[in-house]
C-alpha cells in the first residue's frame, strides 16, 4: 500500500512500542523532545522524583533545556555527572553512582534517567537495575548510535578487565525519549558511526528499508523528517527482534551482523577511538561479513558491491586498510574472536547473509576458513 | 484429609516447585543431598561447568563432600572462597568475584553455585545475575535461615554504606538443594534464628502449620523427618507468595512480618551479631508486631500469649530487654524505620495481624502511635 509507505512522519507514527509483556514501553522519537521531556515523563511516572545521570559533555549541551523541562512539569530531580568516555563504564563509577543515588533517598517508584550516549545509558541502566534491586529507568539518548541501538532492548552494563560489557543486566526502561534535533550538534564522525547500525537493520532483515536508505540517506544526515523515520524504523526493527528473544537465546544474535569482526577490530586497536569508533568497526565488520558470505557462495559479488557502494557513499570505512596504524595478524584476530562473550560452548558463531535483508545465524563456522579469509584481507 | 497430613516425608513430597513462568525451578529438600548434588545438577544443567562460591567456614565443613559429588558426576568445576560474615556482602567482593568468574572462562550456559548461608547466597546470586548479564545459578543453602528464607524468591544483593541489601537484583536460581543433614552441625543459636522464619510462615498465613509447629518443634530441632517437612512447608509458603508477586509490588510484603521492627533492631545494634542475629531480631519483631496489633484492637491478649509461649519454648528472645547492652530511644528507632527501603512514598507500612495465620499489609500507619508504643516497650 503506497500511501502507508509515503505517509508523513507524525508524532504518532514515531512512537515505537517495545512489546515485552509487563515490561513493555514506548520509544518516542522526534525533534525537540528534550523540551517536552518533563510532560512525557510525568505521564508515565506521575509523582516520581528523578536522579539524572549525564556525562559532562552532554550536560554542557543539553542539561539546561532538560532540567527546565522537568521543572516546568514540577518534577523534583537531582543531577549526577560522570566523565565522558568508555572508561566511565567501570566498577568504581558503578559503586559511586549507586551510593550517590541512595544518598538522594530515592525510593523504588522513583526513577533514574540516563541523559547521554551509549556509555551513560549502559552505566546508568545497570545502576537503575541494581539500586534497591531495580528502580524505574528512563533513557534520553543523545547520539544516533544510542537512539537506534543501545537504548533499545535493555542491555545495560560495565566493562571488566576481561572485556567490554561483561558485567551488567538485562533491564528495560519504562520510557525512551529520542530527540532527533540533538543530533544536529553531533560530530559527523559520530553520526556516521550511528548510521552504520541504521544500515545494518536494512541489511539484516529489511531489504525495503535498505532500498529506502540508499535513496534518502542525505536527508537523514541533513535532519529532515526522514531522520525521524530512519530512527523509528531502526528502533522498530530492533524492538521486534528483542520482543521475540529478550535474553539473547537465539535470533537476537542477528543484531550482531558485522559485530563479531567489528568487536575484534575495536579490541585490536585497544578501543582507541582516534583510530576506530564502534560504528566504524561495525561498518568494516559488515563489509567483511558480506565478503565472507560471498566467499562461502551465499551471495554474489553484485550484492557485496552494493553494500560497499552505500557505506562508502555515506563516508564510512569499509576495509581493514581504512584503519590508521598497524593491525595484528589473523591468528591474533581469531584469539580475540574466540574470547568474545558470544562464543557458545567453544564453537564459533557468525552472522552470515543470503542476500540483502536475509541475514542468518550460523553456528559452528570452521575457524580455519575464517583465518584464511582474514589473512587475505589483512595482506591483499 | 488426615492421611495426607500424616503422610511420611518422602523425597517426592520434599520437592517444592517455585512457579515463575520461564524462570520456574525446583527446591529439593532432604538429608544427604550434598552427596548426590552432582547428579541433581547434571539433570538440570547437562554439560555445564561450575564455579562454586563458598565461605571459608562452610568450605571447611562441606566442600570436600560437595566437590566429590561433582567429580563423580563428571562436572568440571572451580572453587572461589570468601570470608565468612556479613561484611563480605560488599562492592569489593562483588567486583573480585565477577572478575574471578570471568577469569575461569565460564560461558553463559555454565553456572555459579552458592554453597553456604545467606551471605554467600545473596552475594553469589548477584554475581550470577551480573556476570555476562546473567549466568545459571544454583543454591546449596547450608543454614536453616538460608534454606527457608534467603534461598527462596530470587532476592540477591550486597550492602551499601547506606544500608543492607540496597544493591542487588531479583534473580532466580535454576535449582536449590537444601540438605537438611548439614543443619546437624549448625550452632544452636543459628538454628533457632532460622526457626524464627519457620514460625513466621505459620503466623502470617497458615494457622494449621503453626499448630503443627507447636507439637513438632522438638523433632524439627532433633533432625527427624519433621525437619524436612518444616523446611518444605516453609519453602512452599514463600514460593506461593513469591509466585504471586515476584518483584514485591504488593503481597510479598507479608513476608516482612516481624521484619520492620527486626531490621530496626539489627541496625540499632550496628549488626553486632554477638548481641543480635537476624532471626532473633525477627523473633522480637514478630512479638512486637503481635503486641502492636493487640494495641490496635486487632487481636486479643490470648493470641499474643500463644505466640510468646512458642517462641520462648524454642529459646528465642521475645523482648527488647532480651538484647544485651543499651538500646537507642524510640525516636531513633523511628528514624531507622523511616530509612528502611520498604518505605513507600514517605508513608509507614507495617505487617499487622488479625489472628494466627491472618497477617495483612497496612499502609499509612500513624508514626505517632508507633512511637508511643515503642516508648512503652523500651521503658516498661
Amino acid at each position: 500500500m503506497a500511501d502507508t509507505i509515503a505517509a508523513p512522519a507524525t508524532s504518532d507514527r514515531n512512537t515505537v512500542r517495545v512489546d515485552l509483556d509487563t515490561r513493555s514501553y514506548d520509544i518516542k522519537i522526534g525533534r525537540g523532545l528534550i523540551e517536552t521531556a518533563g510532560a512525557e515523563i510525568v505521564s508515565v511516572l506521575p509523582g516520581a522524583r528523578l536522579c539524572v545521570i549525564a556525562d559532562k559533555t552532554v550536560a554542557g549541551l543539553h542539561l539546561d533545556a532538560f532540567s527546565t523541562s522537568l521543572d516546568a512539569a514540577g518534577i523534583v530531580h537531582t543531577v549526577l555527572t560522570v566523565p565522558a568516555g568508555e572508561s566511565t563504564k567501570c566498577f568504581r563509577e558503578f559503586e559511586r553512582l549507586c551510593d550517590d543515588v541512595l544518598a538522594t533517598r530515592l525510593e523504588r517508584g522513583d526513577a533514574i534517567v540516563a541523559l547521554g550516549g551509549g556509555v551513560v545509558g549502559d552505566l546508568a541502566g545497570f545502576v537503575a537495575s541494581a539500586t534497591r534491586r531495580g528502580m524505574a529507568f528512563v533513557q534520553v539518548p543523545t547520539t544516533l548510535l544510542a537512539q537506534v541501538d543501545s537504548s533499545v532492548g535493555g542491555k545495560t552494563g560495565i566493562n571488566s578487565r576481561h572485556g567490554k560489557n561483561l558485567i551488567g543486566a538485562f533491564y528495560q526502561p519504562v520510557l525512551v525519549l529520542a530527540d532527533t534535533a540533538v543530533l544536529d550538534t553531533l560530530p559527523i564522525r559520530d553520526f556516521r558511526s550511528g548510521y552504520a547500525e541504521v544500515a545494518k537493520y536494512g541489511l539484516l532483515g529489511d531489504a525495503d528499508f535498505f532500498d529506502w536508505l540508499e535513496v534518502n540517506w542525505k536527508a537523514i544526515f541533513a535532519g529532515g523528517p526522514e531522520r525521524d523515520e530512519a530512527v523509528a524504523r531502526s528502533c522498530q526493527a530492533k524492538a521486534d527482534i528483542v520482543a521475540a528473544d529478550e535474553l539473547e537465546a537465539g535470533q537476537r544474535a542477528l543484531l550482531n551482523l558485522g559485530h563479531t569482526f567489528g568487536h575484534a577490530l575495536e579490541s585490536a586497536v585497544s578501543y582507541e577511538t582516534e583510530r576506530l569508533v564502534h560504528g566504524e568497526g561495525v561498518s568494516i565488520g559488515t563489509m567483511l561479513a558480506h565478503e565472507f558470505s560471498a566467499r562461502l557462495g551465499l551471495i554474489g559479488e553484485d550484492t557485496v558491491m552494493r553494500v560497499h557502494r552505500h557505506l562508502t557513499a555515506v563516508g564510512l570505512p569499509v576495509r581493514l586498510q581504512d584503519i590508521p596504524g598497524q593491525l595484528p595478524g589473523a591468528e591474533t584476530f581469531m584469539d580475540i574472536i574466540a574470547q568474545d562473550k558470544k562464543v557458545s560452548r567453544g564453537s564459533l558463531t557468525f552472522i552470515l547473509t543470503r542476500g540483502i535483508g536475509h541475514a542468518f545465524v550460523e553456528k559452528g563456522v570452521d575457524p580455519a576458513i575464517v583465518t584464511e579469509f582474514l589473512k587475505e584481507k589483512l595482506e591483499p
